[in-house]
């Protein structure tokens, strides 16, 4: 990058848009795992949509590469640059502003900067609701949450980012804007462009603004954990729950017993909700837009499970105290896991009718092959998404990691694969599965994404060495 | 078409599989409603995936457009030929195999010939719901469904044919078959093709099968018809009951004051529940997959309503019976609009918060230019979608009615443009609307979607003449 070529940008977004001092730049060049290390000549942090397009023009012109950041919270690496110090950073974070809410059409038109937490607060001020939810949602934002198409706890219930969204405003690889915010529920006028950004991770342009759906408030939640000694079983209570209960089944969410044993060693005032040790745990939420016995319709289902010999045990939450207390420990899983080492992980979706043969093939191939490796599987059951991770001691050297993710994502995806499933349920390729998509998706389906990134993005600048 | 290309098809296919007698092609030279008219070398009827991806290829080879066709219900034009004669009719009437049911991962994979109403009948089988319902269920096929991102009458709780897809088998234009049968719920890797190929009405490629999604079985319904005074008021109902009762309500249908004297005059046995005369009516569905006091919930929102005056008249139906001739009332419209002579019809989406304004002012103006012509507007109130209707005089010559087709699209749509709306909501674009999306489509726009056509189908073969 030239001193003139970085005076224009700093002639377009002002001082404040353009970093080039390194220690500023240095939290925007890795990822917060500190998994991916990158370089960059310059972080553009342009405040508004036309500095965003005026940005991406000055690169076009100039076929400098771009790599569109949000929160810098992805899990794929996603929003690092490489090593090569050519391609710049453009973030999103001063794009901050609420263009939009209304609740009459039950909508709100925000940018790309804005975290999710914001956008579930802003939901709240007008009684209403905005279901995506994840670990994250304090610093991750609704431009990362699009490029992505995240998922998360409430996907059972609402979807993903792709279900949440009715229109963007997208940043073309030229410069253009495209506008496409439009707060419509049906729009048969063509090709669905929307859906094609989302999920994109930044590959066909830069994502600047969604206009977003909004759902009546829930008045009410009932919140269980179970025991039981089967994937089957397990799947049968989340069978019967769906047929009983219907849309108020929000969150099915899965852990090993293993799993559990490691949050009660490593999470700070975990208390283990049964006092049977079942195979299987699982934390159940209901919810509804109306007042009503939640507690005594769950309290039914599970009798009816326990009846079954589907679960053996089980507690309703007696209160919200408790409810969250439940909660905190799934979510504890993560520092659970940084607590205890290393691990190889593996996020991935199956048919849920296929769980049960996928992991009894995995765990059989584990134990054969590497009978020392602990395994923690846990997930969000209700979605057939898995996190089937391995913990690795925490001395394995740089040489043993390498070849035992190879090894391991071997094992685990070829098995996701001969029972149709997905290598990346809802982190994304970005830089992690990039070889992984190679590898295993159809030669037809890759040359159809990349006819698509060529029409759209010809120069090959954007997000180059991610996802494709 | 030669003689010996002719005789290659009948090879691919047996002899059922091609038709080239006038009589027997006639019904597939024109749509249902006898609006649009072509002509045709052939018709080609595979009867499985293959046998489409070995018609295709030839098609390929020796440059043949290709007009997908599903159960000719369509409402655009999108499946009938031009009147070239060169272009090949691809029925998919045939693919009519239900391949996959699981129950427990609630998904259904059924090929594209299979019809609507079958679809709801297998899942009815095994005590699941698939949502999607509309006027020509009984004729109209999955394939077509699909190709046009059908909507219908529950989108306003269950969402499109987009919504209830996850995944899709599509053969490509040079006959390649893309295998994207993917019953998953999460699944993030790569560019979503799924949502590009729905939608697209045949203009890259052919959807040959799909996995759908079940839903768990209504238990109960409560059905009421309410009178209102205002858009506004009618809104703040509308409003009120999304709060209220959440995912429960499945339906929220308007119809105009001089809408529901047409299905009174001219729909046999039509019996208008209201004795005062609102000047807007509504129909008003909830439904529950648990059993429970629905009409109890709904006669407290409606006194709500009432207490407000945003409505000035309700009816609950007592029972089925009633509840089924409610609905019989609404779907009268059709009939109604086909006995009482010629109709320019629009099928437009507005944000919900933008219809009263949209209203007022098309009525305004319609009333200034056209003072003589009867409006008939009606639709899905609940999900933005009104069918704003202008009915002709029987004897309108067919230069008047073109002169008055352009004008009235014009200043409807001109309207919907302002407002930010969508000038097809749900019937897609086909021919009829394809000079509108040319005349109203940002520039940008529709390059993204040429792009795409040209990176998809570059030798412009998949349905010509239709949507771009």
């Amino acid at each position: 990058m030239t001193p003139e070529l970085l005076e224009q940008f700093r002639a377009l977004l002002g001082p404040a848009g353009v970093l080039t001092d390194s220690d500023a730049m240095a939290r925007y060049c890795t990822d917060w795992l500190g998994k991916w290390q990158g370089r960059t000549a310059a972080v553009l942090r342009p405040g508004n949509t036309e500095e965003v397009s005026a940005a991406i023009k000055l690169c076009h012109r100039h076929h400098i590469p771009v790599v569109p950041q949000g929160g810098n919270t992805g899990m794929s690496g996603g929003a690092t640059p490489d090593t090569s110090g050519a391609q710049v950073i453009l973030s999103l974070e001063r794009l901050k502003r609420i263009r939009q809410v209304d609740p009459i059409n039950d909508t709100l038109t925000v940018e790309a900067g804005v975290l999710l937490a914001e956008v579930q607060q802003v939901a709240r001020e007008v009684d209403r609701f905005f279901p995506l939810s994840l670990g994250a949602e304090g610093s991750c934002t609704l431009g990362g949450n699009l490029a992505t198409n995240a998922g998360g706890t409430a996907v059972l219930r609402y979807g993903n980012m792709r279900a949440l969204t009715l229109g963007l405003e997208v940043v073309l690889p030229d410069g253009r804007i495209w506008n496409g915010l439009r707060g419509l529920r049906k729009d048969n006028t063509g090709f669905d462009l929307r859906d094609l950004f989302i999920g994109s991770e930044g590959t066909l342009g830069v994502i600047t603004a969604a206009v977003l759906k909004l759902y009546p408030s829930p008045q009410g939640r009932a919140v269980a954990w179970v025991g039981s000694a089967t994937l089957p079983k397990l799947i049968s209570l989340l069978t019967h729950l769906r047929a009983s209960c219907g849309e108020r089944l929000v969150a099915f969410e899965m852990l090993s017993a293993s799993c559990l044993d490691l949050i009660a060693a490593h999470v700070d005032s975990a208390r283990v909700p049964l006092q049977s040790r079942p195979a299987l745990h699982a934390l159940i939420e209901l919810s509804d837009t109306r007042p009503g016995d939640l507690a005594g319709l769950l309290e039914d289902s599970l009798n009816h499970g326990l009846k079954h010999d589907w679960i053996q045990d089980a507690v309703i939450a007696t209160n919200e105290r408790q409810a969250a207390e439940f909660w905190r420990l799934r979510e504890g899983i993560s520092q659970a896991q940084v607590r205890a080492g290393m691990a190889i992980k593996h996020d991935i979706a199956l048919p849920i009718s296929q769980i049960p043969h996928f992991v009894d093939e995995s765990d059989k191939a584990l134990r054969e092959v590497f009978p020392e490796l602990p395994l923690i599987n846990f997930g969000h059951l209700g979605d057939g998404n898995l996190h089937y991770n391995v913990l690795l001691p925490r001395d394995t050297s740089p040489e043993r990691y390498h070849m035992l993710t190879e090894a391991l994502n071997r094992l685990v995806h070829d098995r996701v694969m001969s029972h149709e499933g997905s290598i990346s349920a809802e982190h994304g390729v970005g830089q992690l599965r990039r070889d992984e998509l190679k590898h295993y998706k159809s030669p037809i389906e890759l040359e159809l994404m990349l006819r698509i990134k060529q029409a759209i993005d010809p120069n090959q600048l954007m997000n180059p060495g991610k996802l494709l």
